[in-house]
């Protein structure tokens, strides 16, 4: 979750929702990233997507299996979803995020009977650091507006 | 509708499940896409969410208002999220996915009160023809193994 935050940090710095993300295997990272929506104007490059896409080219497959994520904010339903499909073994999420979280809020996307692989979720881990990033975020966005 | 399942005819040519979309802003197709998952090694390569990515580049912004998108599938809890993200203003699917859909089955992203932004939602454009040709497909593919 320390990597996964430097990518959040990283993210604030060049003006993004400060959210990183990493896949682990055999507890060594082996893909992280951090959100680029705005860089790359691109809805899909949130952090657990574009680190997933890193993960499946190292892995050579999009099956992902045995590997773990360490994400700083409880996915949103779009992530949650291709965590399912990339088979990740365990996730484990930082803050948690009632207003656009799609695990333990919304659409619960692992409790639905189609749901094909569920994921083992922790959630809070690292919640402080990672909600801090945030909130001093938008707070920098709202001073500036 | 044609042109998705133009698009669909194409992911079905090179073995990938037979999935088409584009985007279309005033009756003009800005962008098309078909799924790409195998070819990619990439779980987020399924057709919605390529021609979302390729319309944002066109249009210069992820944001796709005054903009329709036409699928032949009903989309996934992934794309329903991605559409919702992109502000597309109306969703025409073509056949219903009772196992794998996130707009009338599943997930239902767009029901959840913290969906943001809820695209008007036409289902059964073209069902026959694009049911057809996914039934065909994973006969094939049955066949095959």
């Amino acid at each position: 979750m320390q990597h996964a935050l430097l990518e959040a940090q990283q993210a604030f710095a060049s003006g993004e929702v400060p959210i990183g993300a990493v896949v682990a295997r055999e507890g060594a990272v082996i893909a992280a990233a951090h959100n680029l929506v705005e860089s790359r104007k691109d809805i899909a490059a949130h952090a657990e997507i574009l680190a997933l896409q890193r993960a499946a080219q190292i892995v050579g497959d999009w099956r992902l299996e045995n590997c773990d994520m360490y994400v700083t904010l409880e996915p949103c339903a779009m992530c949650a979803q291709a965590i399912s499909y990339a088979r990740i073994r365990r996730l484990y999420f930082g803050a948690y995020n009632p207003k656009g979280g799609g695990v333990d809020h919304g659409a619960r996307i692992f409790t639905h009977p189609t749901c094909l692989h569920k994921p083992e979720v922790i959630g809070g881990v690292e919640e402080t650091a990672a909600q801090e990033l945030l909130t001093r975020f938008f707070k920098d966005v709202r001073q500036e507006s």
